[in-house]
Parts: structure tokens; C-alpha cells; sequence
């Protein structure tokens, strides 16, 4: 790598030469994995997961070469690095250490499983059937549970999982933060019960949209709120996701269910805050283990923040009023005010993607409980259709009618991805925090959403505190440097109490 | 890799073990480059064009390895190996020279001149404007001859080049093959011209379609044409081309002009008719070198055979009729007997995938003549936009107005694949020699395209003389042992006697 900007350590650099092909074997996964989600014709799923396990092998075959390892020592030895240097060497020796405590063997072995798990997953939930998913998923608890303990932890094997996600989270903090929103959040569901409108429906939630006239409002928004098409495309999927392939390679994914457009309108501005924050990470950080953002939780940040603060923000449903028309005749007949009354409804529902930003806490948390007792080995698997159910009724007060909207809804679990949900909200208070130091700096979102100027100083403010950092920092480091507070949950609270006190 | 039905020996079976990385970079390069031209975003290509710089340094890091190479030298002493155990060894025989007579800092400096090349030449076409192509093409045409140069070749540089595409073909055969067919083509075309209606265009030809109903009946095509939709996907690209990515993973594209309909319709199914040798190789040879087919002339006799053969016949274009007047009211006018005369008009033309069977070998020629030169250093890239035109003046009887429909129409040399072209000319005479084969076997393919369950026994027969074989056999060998008979042109010029002095 040539010195740039932003690195100019020889032994950083020196690194970094040696570390290409690694970023190129990710390159090359990452794509492979969008392709698996996207275009890949169903019966090629046996080939891509033995490819994807013999490049994960071949990654860690790399990072465990005696010429790399001791160039992240030689490097170790630098004094003066500074942020970006350090993070550098930071996110490598996190990277070796996972591929010298991981054996080679167990690393092709969980590939292999998360492969197979995530198609059986597909036909299960099409057919709402956990017990074809069942197996797959013992096997990647079981998988999992070793992993943590390859992995090595201090308190709780769940530590060891939250670790991979976000970068020194444990187990005791996520049970704190969650314990300093439960008692506010049910005040404020209760609040809202009073009121009287708590879970009533919309009318929109009810009307048929068709699928093309949906993607051109899709393409609309990004039109609309993105700055370069030429960087940024959207596909449909199951399961909406963001990648980040490389350099001027992004893409978003979006779903149509043919009713109720704010799912597929609020998952595509989810997905492209996500995207966004790999847009415009440094481009000298490219090629780099620090380019794009890394740390879940500040991507979750950014991912909600536009969900949430632009995305059902009166004003930007105005901006595009004309678009969203265009979409469905029958749209006409409802203000924008009506629109972002719809967008905005408070109510207990089976689904974590489609939950208000009220009660969506409750299914993560739902989420982290499960997966802490199966980690712990005191819930079993092929109990959890039932555990699911009942925690849904405790917490939300409504219970699934079948696997498909009960256990069988999230992806992660057969990707492997256990330890991961807690950083949604985590993430989602965070975006809280940006929220309000954005509107001290640079004025309310509520009337920047008005226009694609406005918009722009949003992207702006954010690329500057946040996005082309890359993920320099973790989650409390950023903040800390940026605001000057310590992350908590208040300023969610507070976001949260003032939004919907005013609604209901 | 475990033995398996065709695979038993145990250092191939050793050999092929160690092979499972190189394979697997393979799966991922492949998919990367379907990926570049079909949906990548515009600004990914230059991380892409890094990433795959990288994979195939790697690729050859793993090629020269000393235990690698060793255990070919070990496979290499064995003896009483079969033909696909022969054929593996053969090839990675092959590969492994390759890797050590082109230094490393070449193969990365190649990869990326091309992949810079591919877009260059994308916009130049697009703004049919050489000039700008013009740098790309001679760094391309030095680096080309520098690599003949690494590679070795007894009497001709462009011996080095053929031998890449098509392993042991000389500049003396294709100078052989094409003297053969050079007089007999322009008396055919002579006798055409007599007739008064060379040349002569067809009113279907004007005709414009909507790109939508067009994707409907490519749709309906492979549906008809193909059994299993599962492993086999199409899309849309500037360039048709066909893509192995792996077991039950295949994908095609198409193109769309917007008229005259025979173009996308012959190129979806000269794809169709390469997807399908890879599709129907022998299952035991996947993850093996020789999984799918490799030799070119092999390829493209399977695809020419689709095209002319089932796919411009009066009887698949009956059997498919119904779903060709969907696709515009305009084509009922028209019987399938019309569309067929449609199809199979000749006439000079400027485009090589758009020319009739009789006219196609001099589209090649062409290529083949400008090549050889280039490499023999007798002409020189900014010459070429001239001495392509008057080449098609001197056999053609026809002049490009542009660059676009003359010197950039074809996607090979941004790319880098020179010495490609005459396995597209090879390859359809050797198309013929399967069909004179075939129909003495089981019966003519004019009755055979008549039902779906005709077409069933074209692809069994295909499979059992060729595509079972993947690339086992060069394309002389598998010729010889299926048909008792020496490639020789005979069989085309036949062929192209017999129908066209019926139709003229």
C-alpha cells in the first residue's frame, strides 16, 4: 500500500501490502454471499458453501503465516500511531487471535453448517415448519457454544459471541442496558393503552400495492435521498440486508409483500442508512480491515437513524408525497399526515422488522434472552417454538399462530449469528444520541427532511462525526469523542417519551 | 476428495485434495466476473479489478507451491490411470506451466490492463468512439505478446495464443481450416447472389418490440427448451456470454435491441447450448479441473449447434410459435414459416453475432487475419479501425459507418482473449460433424425439434457423446473416439450447400 493521507506508518503500510490478498479473499466472500441472497440459482448452494469453506480456511491459512504474524508484532512495536494505525493493528489481532484459538477444521465444519442451515431455514419458514429447520439449528447452537469457549470468555460464554459483534460487549452490560429500558417502556405502552389507540390498525396496513409499481418507489427514494446512483444498487431478497463489497460497491436489498408499503418503504431506508455509512467512510481507509464501518452497533446507529428519524419523519413523507402516489391510486385518499400517522402507529405486533420504534425493543429483547439461555444451555432448541410464543405473550401480550411470524422470522440465527441482536437496539439508542447532538449543531431533521438540500447536510453532519472514521473507533469511544457523553439509553427515553406522548 | 465413480485413483484423488483452494478462488473469480458484467455498480470495478489482481496471484501462489507440484509429479509416475484421471493430471499439468512462465508481477499487471480494458472498451462502444479505446488495446496487444513470449511456442507467437483457448492448435491449422473453407463459402455465396435475393431484408427485421415481453419469451424459450430452471439463470448483459460457476449453478444472458427479434433470440439460445455441456458434465467431476467443459472448440460446437440446428429450424420455431406471437402482436402476421425464412436469410452484415451461418466464417476470418498480424507486430492498433473496414469491404462487400458496429463490437480483446476467435469457426464445423452423427442415430433434428420430448433426446444423445466427458478429451480425440471420423470442415460446407441451395 502506498502512504496516504490518513497512514503513513511503514510498518502500517508494510502490513497492509501483505494483507491484500485477505482483503481480497473477503472481497470475493462477500460478493459470493449477496449473490447467495439475490440471484443464485437454488441448486448451487452445495458448490457455494464448499467454496465459502474453503476460502474461510484459506483466510485464516493467511492470516496464520509466520511472515504476516510478525509483521502485526513488528507493527505491535510502533510507537505513534495514531487513530487510524491503531485501529489497523487493532482489528488484526483481533482477526488473528479468532483464527489461532478457532481450529481450521471447526472453522470449515460451521461454514459448511451455517450453508446448509440458512437454506433449510429459507424452505422452513416458506413452509412455517420449524421442524425442518430444527436439526440445523441444534447444530449451530451446539457449534456456537463450542465457539465461545475456543474463543475464550471471562464471565459469560455470551460474551464471547457479543464480542464478535461488538467489540468488548458483555453479557452484564447488555442485561444493564436492557434493565434501564424495560421499566420506561412499559410506562409508555401503558401510557399509549390509555389513550385508547393502542394497537388499533390503519386502513393502509390493509391495501394491495403491486410489486413493479412498489420498486419504482423504491428506486424514488434512493433517488430522492441518495447523492450517486452510480455506487449504490437495490435488489430484493427474503430477508433485507446491506453489503459492503468495496470501493464504489454497495447494495441494499428490499422485500414486497404486496400490502401495508411502509414495511418495504421503512426497510429500504434502514438498509440504505446502513449503506450510507460505508459510502462515505474515508476513502483512503479502502483496503484497509478499517474501511466501512465495522462495529454493529454504530452501523445499527445509522441504519435506524434514517429509518426512524427520516424515514417517518413528517416532513420527508411530504418531499415524497408525489412519488408515493404514484405507487398506488388508492394512496391518494390519504394525506401525508395521514401517511405519517400510519408510519408512526404504536402497537404490539409478531414482527421485529415491521415493530413501531416503541415496542421494537421488546422483540429484541425477547431475542437476547433466548439466545443468552441457550447459550447457557438451560432452554433446548426444540422447545423454543413454544418459549417464543410465550415470551411474546408476556412482553408484547399477543402470541404467533404459527413458526413462520414466531421463531422462524429472523435470518441470523441460520447464519450463525447469535450474539448479534442485541446491537439493534444498542444501535437504536445510539441513534438517539446522534440525533440530538445533529439537531444542536445543524437544526431539526424534522425540517432538514424537507428538502434533498436539507437531507444532504444530514449526510454531511454524519460523514463527518461518524462515517469517515470507518470503524476506527468502537461505539463508546465514538461517541465519547464526538459528543462528549458517555453512551446510555437516555436520550431514547427521552426521544421516545416526547415523539409519542405527543401522538397518542 | 473421496473416490467416486470416475475418480479412483489415489494420488489423482490426493492431487485433487490439495486442489479443493485453487478450485474454490476459481468459484469465486468466476462469479466475480458474471458479477462485473451483469450488476456490479459502475465505480466497484476498480476494487473489483484489485480484488480479482489479487485472487489470481493468490491462485497462482497456491499453483506453485512445492507439495502441490510434488504430488503432480507423484500423479505423473502412475500408471494405468483412466482417461478423465489422465485428463486431470494433463490439465493441471498445463495449469502449472502456465503459472511458471508468466512471472507474478505479470499475471497482476494483465489482470488489471484488462479489467481497466473491459470498461474502456464498454464506454468506447457505447460513444463508438476508438480513440478512446485505442491505449487500452495496445497495452493489451504488448502485454499479449509478451505473454507468448513466457509462454513458449515452436513455430508462431500466435501458436502460444490458440493453444490458451484451444490446447495444441496451431496458426498452421487455422490457416489449413480456413483455406479449406474460403472458395466453397464464396461460391455459395455466389450462387446466392444469382438467386437475386441476397442481401434482401426482412420486414421482421424492422419490427420493434417491448424489451418486457421480450424477457417474457427468452423466459419461454428456456422453459421450453430446457428441463430444470432450478440450476440454470439468465440476464441481461451488452455481450451475451455463458458462465460454469459451479454444480447447479449456471447462468446465461441475453441481449435486447429493441428490433428485429432473431438477434436475442439466437443469442439466448447459443448460450443455452454452452450452459447445458456444463450442465449435463458428469456430476463425479465436479470440483476436479475437468467438471464442466473446457475445450473451446468443444464449447462453441455446442452452442453453434443450439443456435442453427434447433433453434432456426421450421419445427422448434412452430413448437414455439404460440409464444412468439406473445411477444408482439405484430409477429402473427407472420407464419412460422416466414419467421423461419426470417431467420435464415443471407446476407452481408456488419455484426458477427448477428450474421447468418453462411456469411459467419468470414466475420471470423477477419479477426483471425487481424490478430495474427497484430502479434506478428505487421499492423498496429491505431491502424486497426481502417483495416478492419476494408477487410470488410474486400469479404464482405459491405463498410462499417462506425466504430461502434465496426472494430469495438466485440467484447474478446478488452479482455485480453486473443487467439479466441477461430474456436467460433472451428467449432461450428465441427457442430456439423455432431449433426450428420446424431441424425444417422436417432433420426433427423428437424423432427426431433418438434416436441419437447425431441429435444429430450437431442440433450441424452449430446450428453452421452460429450457433455458426460466434460473436458476430458481435446476437441480432435473426442471427435475421432464418438465418430470414428477426422475433423475436417466436409460436414459444414455440406451442410451449408445442402440447406442454403434448398432455401435460395
Amino acid at each position: 500500500m502506498k502512504e496516504n493521507s490518513l497512514i503513513k506508518n511503514k510498518a502500517i503500510l508494510e502490513l497492509l501490502d501483505k494483507y491484500q490478498p485477505i482483503w481480497s479473499l473477503n472481497h470475493l466472500i462477500t460478493l459470493a454471499n449477496w449473490d447467495i441472497r439475490t440471484y443464485m440459482p437454488e441448486e448451487g448452494i452445495e458448490a457455494r458453501g464448499n467454496a465459502l469453506a474453503e476460502a474461510a480456511k484459506l483466510s485464516q491459512t493467511l492470516f496464520l503465516k509466520e511472515d504476516f504474524i510478525s509483521l502485526i508484532e513488528k507493527a505491535g512495536k510502533e510507537k505513534d500511531l495514531n487513530d487510524h494505525e491503531n485501529a489497523i493493528l487493532r482489528i488484526l489481532k483481533r482477526g488473528l487471535k479468532f483464527y489461532q484459538r478457532l481450529p481450521r477444521d471447526f472453522i470449515e465444519e460451521y461454514t459448511k453448517a451455517t450453508n446448509d442451515a440458512h437454506l433449510a431455514w429459507k424452505s422452513a419458514k416458506e413452509e412455517s415448519n420449524f421442524k425442518t429447520f430444527e436439526p440445523h439449528l441444534e447444530k449451530i447452537v451446539e457449534l456456537t457454544r463450542k465457539k465461545a469457549k475456543y474463543l475464550g470468555y471471562e464471565k459469560h460464554p455470551y460474551d464471547a459471541l457479543l464480542d464478535e459483534y461488538e467489540e468488548g460487549l458483555t453479557t452484564e452490560e447488555v442485561e444493564g442496558y436492557f434493565n434501564s429500558i424495560k421499566k420506561p417502556i412499559a410506562e409508555l405502552i401503558n401510557y399509549i393503552k390509555k389513550s385508547g389507540n393502542y394497537g388499533s390498525e390503519h386502513a393502509l396496513e390493509k391495501i394491495k400495492y403491486d410489486e413493479d409499481k412498489m420498486k419504482e418507489l423504491t428506486k424514488a427514494i434512493l433517488n430522492l435521498i441518495h447523492y450517486n446512483m452510480n455506487h449504490l444498487r437495490i435488489d430484493t431478497s427474503s430477508h433485507p440486508f446491506s453489503t459492503n463489497i468495496g470501493k464504489g460497491d454497495h447494495r441494499i436489498t428490499t422485500r414486497f409483500e404486496g400490502k401495508d408499503f411502509a414495511r418495504s418503504y421503512s426497510g429500504t431506508i434502514h438498509e440504505y442508512g446502513h449503506a450510507l455509512y460505508d459510502i462515505q467512510s474515508h476513502e483512503d481507509l479502502h483496503y484497509t480491515p478499517i474501511g466501512g464501518g465495522s462495529s454493529l452497533v454504530i452501523h445499527e446507529s445509522q441504519s435506524r437513524f434514517w429509518e426512524n428519524f427520516v424515514g417517518k419523519s413528517e416532513a420527508f413523507i411530504s418531499l415524497l408525497y408525489n412519488e408515493i402516489i404514484k405507487a398506488n391510486d388508492e394512496y391518494k385518499n390519504y394525506s401525508p399526515r395521514e401517511i405519517y400517522n400510519y408510519m408512526n402507529l404504536v402497537k404490539p405486533s409478531l414482527i421485529r422488522m415491521e415493530a413501531d420504534e416503541v415496542t421494537y425493543h421488546l422483540h429484541v429483547l425477547i431475542r437476547f434472552e433466548i439466545e443468552k439461555e441457550l447459550i447457557e444451555g438451560k432452554i433446548k432448541v426444540k422447545d423454543l417454538p413454544k418459549i417464543w410464543n410465550d415470551k411474546y405473550e408476556q412482553y408484547l401480550g399477543i402470541r404467533p399462530e404459527n413458526d413462520q411470524e414466531g421463531v422462524l422470522q429472523d435470518i441470523h440465527w441460520s447464519d450463525g449469528s447469535i450474539g448479534y441482536f442485541p446491537t439493534y437496539s444498542i444501535g437504536t439508542a445510539l441513534s438517539a444520541i446522534w440525533k440530538i447532538h445533529l439537531e444542536n449543531e445543524i437544526g431539526r431533521i424534522d425540517d432538514l427532511a424537507k428538502s434533498k438540500d436539507g437531507i444532504g447536510k444530514i449526510q454531511k453532519w454524519l460523514k463527518e462525526k461518524i462515517h469517515r472514521h470507518g470503524s476506527t473507533y468502537i461505539f463508546r469511544d465514538i461517541v465519547k469523542k464526538m459528543t462528549g457523553e458517555e453512551f446510555s439509553s437516555r436520550h431514547l427515553i427521552e426521544y421516545l417519551e416526547e415523539k409519542y406522548k405527543r401522538l397518542y
